[in-house]
């Protein structure tokens, strides 16, 4: 990093958001736990549950070209939102959607993003409550603001791992541009059976490849970790490189003790055929120091890295 | 409109959102009020009460220009949401940000948008519970996602206009781009006092000009309207045509009982030392058409009008 950064690109994208979000205010009466997990997590007049609050953008030349079909486009928009709900056990009711749409783009590519929205409220349960449209002087932006809740004792953060405890992924990792990206299905019942069935420690969904977001669980957790990267359960046509690196797996990445992971194998192959692979386990912080940056060691996706 | 639209300014902001939003589910259980009002109305776990959720966006060269303070453009971001709340007589309490930032951004500008919207969020008493950036190819786009709460018997949409209501408006009106539209108050302590002393029918904040919101109360409450224009209050500097059109006023637009009027006139200045003006009266919606596009009779801001 420069001595005196100057431009966004100077910082990277995780000492920016630091850098930014120390000017905002968190009360702790109306925010349980703020920036830094999937899902912010509000008080509920309900007292045995959260709230869950997020918001995911596309944007257009950034996260898809306009040669993507629009309804693709419109369903990646809602189901990346509804991932990071799974991420942390949960369920979303309800979403608005704000559409920056430039004035000249073709009603059928705007209607195609609304049909693509809709379909994946319908295939989630969740209402589109309202929302907004602007005109844009560029491309097109999709923001997705979403509600929904988890029972308390339910709700698994990033933060919770512990040394020892082993860590899983579901699914198959990497080449996720050939389709995956959006085709993902959302682990809303797998997370919710985790959590029902076992202590889980920790988890997020893998959006940036499992090289930087396990990096930011084990730093969540004030830990370390230890994976041995060739056991990654790479995706048909996938490298061991892009199982680690590639973003837009929408998997679950967790922990859990390491006496629990036996047990926790033979009944997951009795509920589910999705796979499930022990990649690793977490450590002392002292015993591994990878708790920085995980862009700059592990690949990954960094929206202000330097070209 | 042409027979056949093709593009997104064939068809107007208002018909456009007609025609994208049919797409999308809305289930009663899950919201009470969707897409039309101020925010969005949710049930709560709390019978007494409706939540509030509400997005607005800032987009680069639409709603600002770069040569804004960026502090100034923050706290904007913030209150023009805040003002939603007021509109329905309602409270915030937190809110997350979606940052869409050019790579090449000054790092001073990007952190004076945070500085803004951290200032607003301590005047509001709200706080920020965390967010998302990305890099824009294009220029800086700012939302807001925003949830509070109402009581349920405070609650004042858009649409309980009466045949006969007084139509009032708080402050003065128009010449906004001189200053107001950065420095506006967001009506919420008038709007928590209304509610609470006399029986609000129907309100909303003037975001587009009072020549095309009051056609949108109207239309929400199926009604006609009769307004004195003339006796529209003008901001200093202001011409009873741009009282009438500009944008952003954020004043409170509201109805009661005629019969109300003159009381409400004599508590009003005992409270406050904003005006309050009586600018016309609803009417049966036979007596007056006028319930179609405002903007194109009124002025006001239509995002997708042709040019």
């Amino acid at each position: 990093m420069p001595d005196h950064p100057q431009q966004l690109t100077d910082l990277g994208e995780n000492a920016l958001i630091r850098r930014l979000t120390r000017h905002l205010p968190v009360s702790a009466e109306q925010v349980e736990l703020g920036a830094g997990d999937d899902c912010a997590l509000l008080p509920s007049p309900d007292p045995t549950k959260w709230q869950l609050f997020k918001t995911d953008c596309l944007v257009e030349d950034v996260h898809f070209t306009r040669d993507t079909p629009p309804a693709q486009v419109g369903r990646k928009a809602v189901a990346r939102t509804v991932s990071d709900f799974a991420a942390m056990a949960g369920r979303p009711s309800s979403f608005l959607i704000t559409a920056v749409l430039p004035k000249d783009l073709a009603l059928d590519y705007a209607e195609g993003l609304f049909q693509g929205m809709g379909r994946a409220a319908r295939e989630f349960q969740i209402s589109a409550a309202g929302g907004e449209t602007s005109s844009s002087p560029g491309g097109i932006m999709l923001s997705i603001a979403m509600l929904g809740e988890v029972r308390k004792e339910r709700c698994v953060p990033r933060s919770g791992g512990k040394p020892g405890d082993a860590v899983f992924v579901t699914g198959r990792l990497g080449h996720t541009l050939a389709g995956h990206h959006l085709q993902f299905q959302p682990r809303l019942e797998e997370a919710e059976w985790l959590s029902a069935n076992f202590p889980i420690h920790a988890m997020m969904d893998l959006s940036d490849g499992v090289g930087a977001d396990l990096p930011r669980l084990a730093r969540a957790s004030g830990l370390g970790y230890h994976v041995t990267w060739e056991n990654l359960p790479c995706r048909d046509g996938a490298s061991p490189r892009e199982a680690l690196e590639d973003g837009e797996d929408y998997e679950l990445l967790f922990t859990l003790p390491a006496a629990q992971a036996a047990r926790l194998q033979k009944r997951w192959q009795d509920h589910f055929t999705l796979e499930l692979t022990r990649i690793g386990r977490l450590t002392e912080p002292t015993t591994n120091s990878e708790t920085h940056e995980g862009s700059q060691r592990s690949g990954g996706f960094d929206h202000f890295a330097q070209p």
